[in-house]
């Protein structure tokens, strides 16, 4: 009597403080502009296993075509595909793509959107990964320029302080930057998908177990050398302050210009929305990020209270186009829901008269109803409970719904004291 | 390119409108002791096939079972429910008794929820009709008492009237009150099922279209003439105000004592909770509400300006005992969200200071991000446009997204003259 494997219910007290993250996640990115959009969970099973979703389409939950006969079934076994016609969908990017070529006469020339919702994805379940988990995007579509993405670490980094984390920084990259640099090695174009989920494993493997994967994938000595070598340079690991300069040092000589400015020019913006005088920005040359989507910055969200990234992003200019069949330029930012609700501290506020009415048996209801309507009426949050053997036991798992007063009620009794919850 | 037949996507202004609306509600709900939960919005297949759903069922999306083979699927052809493991939910409630069930231990022993979130039914596509919509469903488990019905209702007509929804009424009714009449008139138990089916049809048909579908139904003659005789007493649709004498005078005479006093218990409780002077209830005896797990009071929310229900729901004191393998009470409302969303004429408030910085195409993208950052710094909510050719047109659409101010903003510009937009 459970929910489905993978998957949770959420009790009152989880459900508030989740509710209390997310609005203040909401009103911070509708204070930088932003706008909030809702989509269908269900899509089209094709648009969901169009090749843009990498390997969550292969986690797709499919849903059965309907009306589907026993001839049409027994067909099926050839080709399981035709047994759906929808899917739930496994990220909020995918739709928002199908959305922005859907809507696009009735949006603004650049639209900064909010998606907040649950996605579905069958992974093996473990503990702290759920099957139903919520995603929590902006996205500017329509800006090519280094303000988009100015933005979206603002709006982020503005939301993540307004959770009580201050301090967080953003690691930096750019998939122009990476592939030209692995092309300066000497990794053919074939060669760099690999060599690219081999390079996502550095801080886990170090240098030497990157050198000895792209070895077993075939890779050329020359190249593996080259990169090697690189990997080895003290200022390649120095996370230096991010800036123009910092990104040539960081990168082999002669790195492409217009990259290298758009960079630059993320870092002087983001200095000027944050105010800080040291910008929460990090070049890493090797911040590879699995999606196949990405085609420019890539950006991800680290706190130093945890080793895991809390959120992260990049570029798409060619997603949309794929829906639209015109090329619309598009960066996102996802902040990791789930991981910042199990982080933050903050409390949703404990309302200021929760008051428990706590009742004998033989009230009559009209009476406690009536209590009851006074104080909400007066701006209370109102629970009735009936008095149990164990009032002590009552008051605390009380105060622990967050309440904070009680009255007891008698039949006739006319006026409530309201005292404090201890 | 559009969303999957029969559902939608929602544009930032009607976004907007339908939170307001639902932050309303909730925090009405919450004011009155109800605590938000939240469910998967998959479950188990079985569950959501029980018999419990009634039509819905039919309705509902199945989830693909995952690593099906051919065989599998060739053998599927003769039990298309094997094609299945799970599904979406085609309600909310069917979820709360499963819910209940899995969490009972960590509950109050009175459960008061809110519930609000999509739910799918494959139906029909028609006009306002969406395959994926929002319930906003409230529930007390565990009190069979008649003060769990005023609670949801005097709760429900809080949050009604906060939508500025002023003058809603309850129709009630009992199921237990709809039976016991069946059986005087001499329906039999067999026939009373369809009997309900044709009396819902009541306001539609009107007690001459009632009376020929009886007999249609092939119902015994006598029956359907005591059923008509009653239905043309004057008495029986004057919808007299509500308290036992009215319930006793619109029920054929010797109605069953435990269920008059439930329903005169929540008119006292109502008239005490709403303090009207008029309790905002009626009774119909003929209004049934096609669910088959109600199993005592019903209830339909009226408003004089719209001609359909705005909400409803009753009492299912069987279904969680269908899944705990023991009985506990239960009794919910369910508010008509995507009819009141229509409905609702309530703004969300324009923010206060809400800014369209207006730029011109060289402003270095720091300055811009500087300029903006200030103003959210100071509390304001701030878009970033750039300037056209018809500034007209582009502050009309700002003031219409609900912006309220505007500046416009050169290369090195040091203050910005922010001015009320129209």
């Amino acid at each position: 009597m459970n929910p489905p494997r993978g998957m949770r219910d959420i009790l009152p007290a989880d459900k508030a403080r989740r509710e209390h993250v997310l609005a203040i996640i909401r009103d911070r990115y509708r204070a930088h502009g932003f706008d909030e959009i809702e989509t269908p969970a269900l899509e089209e099973y094709s648009r969901l296993h169009a090749g843009i979703g990498g390997d969550n389409e292969k986690l797709a939950y499919n849903v059965l075509r309907r009306g589907l006969d026993a001839e049409a079934i027994r067909e099926a076994a050839a080709d399981p595909a035709a047994l759906a016609d929808l899917g739930l969908r496994y990220d909020l990017t995918v739709p928002l793509a199908r959305f922005f070529a859907s809507n696009r006469g009735q949006l603004p020339g650049v639209f900064r959107s909010i998606q907040t919702g649950p996605v579905w994805r069958a992974e093996r379940p473990q503990k702290g990964r759920y099957r139903q988990f919520v995603q929590c995007d902006i996205d500017v579509v329509g800006d090519d320029s280094a303000r988009a993405e100015a933005e979206l670490i603002v709006a982020s980094l503005d939301a993540i302080d307004a959770l009580g984390l201050e301090g967080a920084t953003v690691r930096v990259n750019d998939r122009r930057a990476l592939d030209w640099m692995l092309g300066t090695f000497g990794f053919t174009l074939d060669e760099r998908p690999g060599v690219l989920i081999t390079i996502d494993k550095l801080d886990k493997i170090g240098p030497e177990g990157v050198a000895a994967e792209l070895r077993e994938r075939g890779a050329s000595d020359d190249a593996v050398d080259a990169f090697d070598a690189f990997l080895r340079r003290p200022q390649t690991r120095e996370y230096l302050p991010f800036g123009e300069a910092q990104v040539r040092r960081a990168l082999p000589d002669g790195a492409p210009d217009e990259v290298v400015a758009h960079l630059a020019g993320i870092g002087e913006a983001v200095a000027a929305g944050t105010g800080l005088d040291e910008v929460p920005l990090v070049f890493d040359p090797f911040l590879v990020r699995g999606m196949g989507y990405y085609t420019g910055t890539i950006f991800e969200l680290a706190h130093p209270s945890v080793d895991y990234s809390l959120g992260g992003g990049g570029r798409y200019d060619g997603m949309i186009g794929r829906f639209l069949g015109q090329q619309v330029p598009a960066v996102g930012f996802s902040l990791g829901f789930e991981r910042l609700v199990d982080l933050v501290t903050v409390q949703a506020d404990a309302d200021a008269r929760a008051v428990v009415l706590i009742h004998d048996a033989d009230v009559p209801v009209a009476e406690l109803i009536a209590h009851k309507a006074r104080l909400v009426r007066g701006g209370a949050r109102v629970r009735l409970e009936r008095r149990t053997k164990n009032l002590k036991a009552l008051l605390e798992r009380s105060a622990g719904d967050g309440y904070t007063a009680f009255a007891t009620v008698s039949a006739g009794a006319e006026d409530l004291e309201v005292k404090p919850l201890a």
